[in-house]
């Protein structure tokens, strides 16, 4: 008997008190490995990642998360052969276990990296400006994202063992929140070897990840609020989640990723002869037989103008009928088995299905005599005027329709009855075809690949979810999103307005705030490192006018002699200034001579300048100064300085603001 | 017998063929109106809805969408004594109307100037940054928001009849999406009074607005994917609705705002003298008493420190013994009746089952001794310790319980243990108790006022939703966002990532992106009005050597004479740069000198800059250029002139990026 797959459950690992369930190779009918979660303690499983896990994760900064999501991937990349070895017995090709295996390490990867470059080296995220609630800026309010001290459940489906949890777990884990995995059984045991690595490597803190290899029973009865199940297989098991009173009415959220019936779409201005036509054939065939077509985000629907439909019918079937099917472990192979017999079953019953109103333009052939593995050739249909089943019927392997069209809109129509899909794709090389269609297509899609010969060389193709584009879809897919870079971070994390003064916003934000007070220091804030350096730390600097000569030799030096620094009589006419005033470029570089302290110390660069805008015109003879505030430290955690944002004020004489902006500094760490 | 309320529906006023349930005066039992929706095509509504409103909503840019707004709301104002006189019926009391309407077309105001400040003039959005997704950058990815074919069903509940219909309806609107209004019946008579005047303007472009005035019937049932339902009201009719196919299969969008047992938690810091002591016994009963409790935003729960629980709940006490209630037509009248008599019934219900854990401190005393208005005087309650119901009872009306706690910890716990709620407060002048308890409550909560000295002067206190800032929250609170400014208007939108080549990005946004075409012009473009220049016109400039000289003539004149640009040994030393560079604000300055065209002409002036990044230090005999490029067009829709965004790409001689920033300009309309 083979061996029965443990879940890894409060801190040690699990074996069932049961036989188990067979799981067999998908090539050979092999049993591979057995599961059962038969008397785990699914509510102590939940509890150990709220009181455990969550604490020690949320103890880390976004970055100190990201950095040991980086750390990880990298002693899993090392660790890869076994991995490759372990896929085969899911019917995975080499090429298939790539985007599995590499696909999901280059997603922790990428949320690392995104982690560190795009959020706080904190534990709390601002959303968007800071809004003034009154007229004099006592009362403001600020959307920030906290981390929910919940667990997120992830149900993954059986097609990717390897990136389908680690898509999930990585966002998890930069928002602050530990993960439960429940794998699909059929492919569970190469869920299981990744985990079990994981938790060998001592990376994660304890409680971060936990395993539950077998049936989720009674799991979500353990969930409340601060808790979410994001769920990623068929349409109809979702819908039985959606009906679960902790879903109803306990507040669990519930983030569905559902297969659906995604569409390529051919641009009418694309003929046999374009660089477009190939590379719409072979995308069509590369996603109906990577995976052997298992994958939620495979071409089902294929839409061409009726033009070349006939064409375009054959030079797929063309294409596919070279496809060599047989052993994931033999390098002649180009599609593998699908997961199990009883996935061929299903999928044969949708091409019965489908029959009723389609055409079989290359029908299944016979693989291998023995029939143990769950091989299947690549099936190609052709849609009947008005068919109604290739847009509701969904053969989850290498089967797919072609469908033909007159006008734009009608593409559009088609590729709308699908009732929403994870991801489209248009073939064109024409603009307004582009433009039309996809601004047709988006609402009902999560993501659109317009393909051409320009982008062709760099494209990661139709299917390939990618770790910084949202993943998901509207209606049958789900209504869900993931990945996306931080948003998909964010998605973990609750927004809440906070109303309240500008100090109590920067006691609560760690991000000073316009109004709050100033710490004028004894020494110049540039002769702090980070190691001293504080939020609100203030150089107010002495005034200088600025003199009609100053703004002359400004012009004359740097070139630029817009009128309205140079031509009296033009800037009179000026709506907006009414007479010759400063360059807003002369203002700022005053502004750096007031307020830089110029002899060498921690202050390394000034890197850049965001969200500057000038407010009040400076006219000859006014006088200007500027304050200079820490706003925000970021540590960078790979090098020995970090970022300091210093809000910059500059006022005139009648201390109205004459500009605002934020001045971006690298700092060293120690002096 | 009183008036039949009307729908109005597919672009006609619809009067029932059915007598009609009764609505009565809450405070004088008489019957207002009758109510009836027998017999109305819903499915007729909701097709009206997506083939005539939808698409001529959509015509319009956001900004043309949100001028609309503003017009409407200054023409609603205009008729508010009206909409005021009406409002009494319902039981509010002047002030009560003024949140309801005034508060109403403050909303409407505000998406209207948000929508024009944070929005393009355009129809599509773009969210966050490109992303490069090759090594080469001919293979991007750019995230867009875009309209969904589909219509707002918005279900609002009885106690805001105005404001509830304008916080959805304004929001979906300048999204791009009809609305079809179905207010509570208990008050539709105000909801009908409002569309008739909005119907009556003509403001609004047929088909954008229906009413359903009545049973909502088998709405659901002809909703599909792009449709959504936005619901305020109870948590047992949001189960309800979330149970319906169209939503658990038919991915109807369903957004829940439900009721939650808000609190409003004292700091350990206050004491009786003081100021944030006054400002929590001012907030508590306030919110107990405005719309006589029935704000799903009210504070229920009332968490004092042990120590001050006695002496705090006999302020709340005192200041509640002297609200008057009655008529709320009278000037003297501080509360006015609860909607209805059954709405009174579940009320005193709530309150019984509060009384099996709860000392009653302040009971109800009789008001009218007819009894024939729905009259009920404010009701205060202390929980004993372990209560369990003062958590989970949401009395909808003039009553709150007080509890204590002995750590700030605990006061956390007790928040949460309300399961999620719309807004908490804060009142507190600690920043330190401020940060722990924000941040431990946020999780739990969609909003969070910290209440404090410094910004009650403009504190618009616990209970008000506001436009900019998200209304909602986790858990028993529905789980849903409206509201927040632009993120309201966003959630009616799809998200979609793109894939393709800078060109095709390009065409498809409107929006010029970084490595498409750019057009040199044989006019400079700076020569353009708004009515001639082209997304992608270009200036690409002539090389200018920068001298030694020029760096240390500009630090003497600007006074930033930082040594990386003014000491050779210590430049040398500095880790980014290794020798003398020129200032960054000396390259942006030579770079506007290349670019501009200095004669008077459409451009007015350079307003603002933004991310702007320094990419590649710049040394003594470097030559830079600039290369401008019209990025993106912003008509403002009430002036004669525009936005315009101009991508800047400074390289050096070596073709390497020196810095890249975003020129912001004024631009005229017309020469």
């Amino acid at each position: 008997m083979s061996r029965l797959l443990e879940s890894y459950a409060a801190g040690r690992w699990y074996a069932a008190p049961a036989e188990g369930h067979p799981l067999l190779d998908a090539g050979t009918g092999e049993e591979v490995a057995r599961i059962s979660s038969a008397g785990l303690d699914l509510g102590a499983m939940a509890h150990h990642a709220r009181s455990v896990g969550g604490p020690a994760i949320r103890e880390l900064t976004f970055h100190e998360r990201a950095l040991l999501l980086k750390e990880l991937a990298t002693h899993l990349t090392g660790l890869k052969d076994e991995l490759y070895e372990l896929s085969l017995a899911t019917g995975a090709t080499r090429r298939d276990s790539m985007i599995d295996i590499d696909g999901g390490f280059g997603t922790m990867f990428s949320f690392s990296s995104k982690g560190r470059r795009e959020l706080p080296n904190d534990t709390v995220v601002c959303d968007g400006d800071l809004e003034q609630l009154g007229r004099t800026g006592v009362f403001l309010g600020q959307h920030v994202y906290t981390s929910r001290p919940g667990v997120a459940v992830q149900v993954n489906a059986f097609n990717f063992p390897v990136w389908g949890m680690l898509e999930k777990l990585a966002p998890a884990f930069i928002a602050g929140l530990p993960s439960l995995v429940k794998p699909a059984s059929q492919t569970a045991y190469l869920t299981e070897l990744v985990v079990r690595r994981i938790i060998e490597s001592g990376i994660l803190p304890e409680g971060s990840l936990q395993l539950l290899s077998g049936s989720a029973g009674d799991l979500l009865d353990h969930l409340g609020v601060q808790d979410s199940v994001a769920f990623t297989g068929s349409a109809h098991t979702a819908g039985i989640l959606r009906q679960h009173p902790s879903v109803l009415h306990g507040g669990v959220q519930l983030q569905v990723e559902a297969d659906s019936l995604n569409c390529s779409v051919l641009g009418p201005d694309v003929t046999s002869s374009d660089p477009e036509w190939d590379l719409f054939v072979r995308g069509v065939v590369t996603e109906m037989t990577a995976k052997a077509g298992q994958k939620c985000t495979a071409i089902r629907r294929v839409i061409v103008p009726s033009a070349v439909a006939d064409e375009m019918t054959d030079a797929i079937a063309t294409r596919l009928a070279a496809i060599t099917v047989g052993d994931p472990g033999d390098e002649s192979t180009r599609m593998g088995p699908l997961a199990s017999l009883g996935q061929r079953e299903e999928v044969r019953k949708a091409v019965e299905a489908l029959r009723s109103s389609c055409e079989v333009v290359l029908d299944e052939t016979s693989v291998d005599a023995s029939d143990r593995g769950a091989f299947m050739t690549p099936v190609l249909l052709r849609a009947r005027a008005g068919a109604v089943e290739p847009h509701d019927v969904e053969p989850f392997g290498p089967v797919s329709t072609v469908m033909s069209y007159d006008t734009l809109d009608e593409a559009v129509t088609l590729a709308a009855r699908g009732k929403g899909s994870l991801v489209g794709s248009v073939v064109t090389h024409d603009p307004a075809v582009a433009r039309t269609l996809v601004l047709g297509l988006a609402p009902w899609h999560g993501r659109i690949l317009v393909l051409d010969r320009d982008d062709a060389p760099e494209s990661t193709g139709h299917g390939s979810p990618l770790p910084m584009l949202v993943h998901g879809g509207p209606g049958r897919a789900g209504g869900g999103e993931e990945l996306g870079g931080v948003r998909g971070v964010l998605h973990h994390m609750q927004r809440s307005a906070i109303q309240a003064s500008p100090d109590m916003l920067t006691a609560i934000t760690g991000r000073w705030t316009r109004g709050s007070q100033r710490t004028i220091t004894p020494e110049h804030p540039f002769r702090h490192s980070l190691a001293t350096l504080q939020v609100g730390d203030t150089i107010a600097s002495e005034p200088r006018v600025v003199s009609l000569e100053d703004i002359d030799h400004f012009a004359d030096f740097t070139g630029d002699t817009f009128y309205a620094h140079t031509d009296p009589e033009a800037a009179a006419q000026n709506p907006l200034f009414g007479g010759i005033v400063a360059h807003g470029y002369l203002i700022v570089s005053m502004a750096a001579g007031l307020f830089v302290d110029p002899a060498p110390g921690p202050v390394l660069a000034n890197f850049g300048v965001d969200h500057l805008r000038f407010l009040t015109p400076v006219k000859a003879g006014d006088s200007i100064r500027v304050t200079l505030t820490v706003k925000q430290i970021t540590p960078r955690s790979s090098a020995d300085y970090g970022e300091v944002r210093w809000d910059a004020l500059v006022t005139n004489g009648d201390d109205e603001p004459v500009a605002t902006y934020d001045v971006l500094t690298l700092v060293a760490k120690e002096a």
